[in-house]
């Protein structure tokens, strides 16, 4: 396999450095946080996959929304964890994305959702896997989260950070959050993508059954990719005031899949990470990742991420990680095509150059990679009056799964801009 | 909370150094693998929690028996993934451990099993979660790591690694894997354990709900560990003849867990873990861990185990490794009680010392450590003619949850001891 970087994509471009700063936001004092400063920051993704051009508009819409809640919340007071779930709600509620609402159907027809939360601040972690019946599953997550942070249940048992199934669902409404009918979570969309996939399914099994007869099963498959474009796991990471950071993903799961099929969103270290800072770590970090849930579960992407930006240069730290942990990965290396997109966020606190610069200034680095076709991004730090939105694509002739795109900024908080 | 490393648990005891030999065994005409020589390893371990003294003849006789389906196998020259599911079906059968027949009841009094298997050669990994109505939930495992390796299913969808609840139940029953109706895998004694265990959920809940009106929720359950003694989850570490390994896991989980958790029996790198020498990595490894699921999952510890034991001293890296990574834990900073064991094991080709040696005999160290009162484990060479076991114990004093104990041996395979 050629695992080609592309120079071109290689370097932060310079239009996206320094991009959301506390200078272009006259508002502070309508903006106050718990510190008297509006101060924190967003970064979403709407799924590494295909994102049409008819659709960029969509798509890029429901990014900056979900940067507008997350920050709405900053604004209030909010930690990073609460932050990070209001953006999730808002990507899950969307018809266009794949997850909650308008999530791809399984082989059964019905929706499955995986998602995940955590908190880098108590270092918790809430899942729910295969759930159903629930219009925003990362509500599910995060519950899981709070309870577990009260300590055990009753006679001594620890409380569960991880349920899938019928009992997440039971668990779910037991705790007071209200079930959705699965008919009301199907959209015409991803009822359509449904039957069109059944039949090119039921065309290609039969053309392999008589292909079989004379050669190796599923070889012939392989130029047949579903056009599912159904990558787009949505996710977030946030950075609070405080300087806690949160990540959360949600995923309806790969079209056609089995029923009962977990990926990664549902996964400890593969679908998001979160870890403030501490002693041997210098920076607070916060990753989610999206694309093919096989491939980022073996190789535990999200924390690898997380682990290879604590390195003193974050954007060659990342590119190295996608290169050699993922595209190159030897648990992956009989796989053809390595799909997956992460966004990554750094921050430290920092010490301005000048005399009257805060010290306590959040230097927040956030990236994002993929190897998929496209991946679209928002971002908005709490100091500003809207929110940014980027579709990233490869360049012309990078191959999808083999090759990779990185992009990024720097955004300083709670201080002016250097 | 006090760390206290046992001085006495923390060096190999003499007496297991070079334990299992291939000197022991004459019979190495009659054990031909393929290879001409019957070599390989096994490490099984029952479970790390309490085992009573009265039953700790049943815990070994499992073990032993494990030990002797894996080696088996290896004689016949299956290869390491092959002799870990082999070595899994007998401990999943056993009604004395928590796993498959016998599993902890949950909540509702139904059994829902989490298993696992990871093959080093392949890297693949196949798992279930919550999955009611199979005997043997690693065969399901198994099954999926080996359909994932003949690559993609029709439409170029990728196979599912990690199915739950009635999707892998049916998945299961379609490939052929018989269903076994839950009933006849409740035993009299898990039967008994949770009308028990109900009865004193209800009590500590009443005593709590009395309590609540004074004082903060849940506190009071501290002092209230429920007696299941079943964190007995079973596991198995191969290496055969040609020096693959293969690492696997099967749990019933927790004792009165809710339905739809899923423990660390079921995630990757938490579990179990496998990877061959490659050439960033000098030795293969395989590790299968047992415990409190959400501690084990929370800090990925099988995993870490396999990284921390490429350095020089094996040893002394899982010391360290259970010391820092799992004992002291920042993920793991609330819990006043890490309950944990893991198996390890790691070898490479060595070169003998004298000329007539088989410079491609292989060096096999194995490991097993644990924070809980005990871990059973049993151990067995190709060319042993019986497998050994032990029950071992935190010294007198030491306090569950906060100390370790650690122990091992090491054996050369495929030529004479030195």
């Amino acid at each position: 396999m050629e695992n080609r970087i592309n120079a071109a994509e290689a370097r932060q471009p310079s239009h996206l450095l320094s991009a959301p700063t506390g200078s272009e936001s006259p508002q502070h004092d309508a903006n106050q946080g718990r510190d008297g400063k509006a101060v924190g920051f967003v970064l979403v993704h709407a799924g590494a996959g295909y994102h049409s051009e008819s659709k960029a508009k969509e798509y890029k819409h429901v990014c900056k929304r979900a940067c507008q809640r997350a920050v709405e919340k900053l604004k209030a007071g909010a930690l990073a964890v609460e932050a990070v779930t209001a953006a999730l709600v808002e990507l899950e509620d969307s018809p266009f994305t794949n997850a909650g609402m308008g999530s791809n159907l399984n082989l059964s027809g019905e929706i499955e959702c995986d998602a995940s939360i955590m908190d880098g601040k108590s270092l918790h972690f809430g899942a729910v896997g295969a759930l159903s019946g629930i219009k925003n599953p990362v509500l599910v997550a995060n519950r899981l989260l709070q309870e577990a942070q009260k300590g055990k249940l009753s006679a001594g048992r620890i409380p569960p950070c991880f349920l899938v199934g019928k009992g997440a669902y039971h668990w779910a409404v037991h705790h007071g959050i209200p079930p959705c009918p699965s008919e009301k979570m199907a959209t015409k969309f991803s009822l359509s993508a449904y039957k069109r996939n059944k039949r090119k399914m039921e065309l290609a099994e039969k053309v392999e059954t008589e292909y079989k007869q004379t050669k190796k099963r599923r070889q012939s498959s392989e130029n047949q990719e579903n056009d599912s474009g159904s990558l787009d796991t949505v996710g977030a990471i946030v950075v609070d005031g405080e300087g806690n950071v949160a990540a959360a993903v949600s995923s309806g799961g790969l079209a056609m899949k089995h029923p009962g099929r977990v990926g990664q969103a549902a996964h400890y270290g593969c679908g998001c990470w979160a870890e403030n800072a501490w002693n041997l770590n210098p920076y607070s970090t916060a990753v989610s990742t999206s694309g093919c849930g096989e491939h980022l579960v073996r190789t535990i992407l999200a924390r690898e991420c997380s682990v290879a930006v604590q390195s003193e240069d974050a954007h060659q730290a990342l590119l190295e990680t996608m290169q050699n942990k993922f595209i190159s990965s030897p648990f992956l290396a009989s796989e053809d095509c390595v799909l997956g997109g992460v966004i990554v966020l750094r921050c430290c606190r920092c010490v301005g150059s000048q005399p009257h610069q805060d010290i306590q200034a959040l230097l927040v680095e956030f990236l994002w990679s993929h190897t998929t076709e496209s991946m679209c991004v928002g971002y908005m730090s709490a100091q500003d009056g809207k929110a940014k939105t980027h579709i990233s694509r490869l360049p012309p002739g990078a191959v999808a799964g083999q090759s990779l795109a990185i992009e990024g900024g720097v955004c300083r908080l709670g201080s002016p801009v250097d």
